[in-house]
């Protein structure tokens, strides 16, 4: 259970903003406005960007993962400046979490996981994906939509949820 | 590990809103304007106000885990109106999540479960957590925060996150 509520939840919720920004820039193109101005929009002025949003979701995802199970992730030097390059990093990251296996998370929950952050202090890999990670994708992610929502762009909770895996009535 | 990323998390989730919402109060009351300004605020005109976000969030935990596990949930009639209701309202979901244990989670990840707007589909209680609940309880609570922060109210990462169990370094 553990692949599936970091890794593969991780790489569809993924997906599903780099949807949302498809549809951001389409509304845009729309209504002929610079796309940048949704990238630099925000919903308080000491909150971060959309495009601070996108990289910072990307990153959670990424380090979060790459701590509780050991696996080096790659790094981004966060000069993304379009939504196409944002779509980029999302990708890259969603190609680097197709490389992590459940297998990888044997003895995850109990490794011991710190941040450059956290002087030393620590949390168990279960605690940091459930209290620290987990909450912190799901926090850029539905923020990055909100400031989409707030300007205007038609998104609803299915773009924000993906797809269900629904089983028909049998 | 099921037990810990719904009922525990979401308890611990539930209790960050409401102390979030206190904040709310206190900033209406310093800055002299009606508490009610903040409970009807809302991102965009057809997304629900914070008093809906709260009211949903709640639902989203309490129901989740009534349907994963099986156990029967309390009912609430939405009729609050004020900020003290709405914290009567997490709390008694709260209380309630305190009576659901691991060992109503036996058998939970492959139950089959369904809810009134799925018409008979089903998902898997693993997927309906992973991919439904959980994303839906953090969405909720995350608007919450965004409808304050946007309005000016003085929170962080932290008070949506709540306190790390941390253990210092040996």
């Amino acid at each position: 259970m553990f692949h599936e509520i970091t890794v593969v939840q991780f790489t569809k919720m993924l997906q599903n903003l780099s949807a949302i920004l498809d549809k951001g820039a389409a509304y845009a193109e729309e209504k002929k406005f610079d796309v940048n101005v949704l990238l630099h929009s925000r919903l308080a002025p000491d909150q971060f960007s959309l495009l601070r949003q996108v990289q910072i979701a990307t990153d959670t995802a990424k380090l979060g993962v790459s701590r509780i199970t050991g696996v080096a992730a790659p790094s981004h030097d966060d000069k993304e400046t379009t939504v196409g390059e944002l779509k980029d990093r999302i990708e890259s990251v969603i190609a680097w979490l197709g490389t992590v296996t459940p297998d990888h998370f044997a003895g995850a929950a109990e490794r011991r996981v710190t941040t450059p952050r956290w002087n030393g202090k620590t949390l168990s890999g279960a605690e940091y994906a459930t209290q620290h990670v987990i909450p912190n994708v799901y926090f850029h992610i539905t923020t990055a939509y909100a400031i989409l929502r707030h300007n205007g762009v038609d998104i609803g909770k299915k773009d924000f949820l993906g797809p269900m895996p629904f089983r028909d009535p049998s």
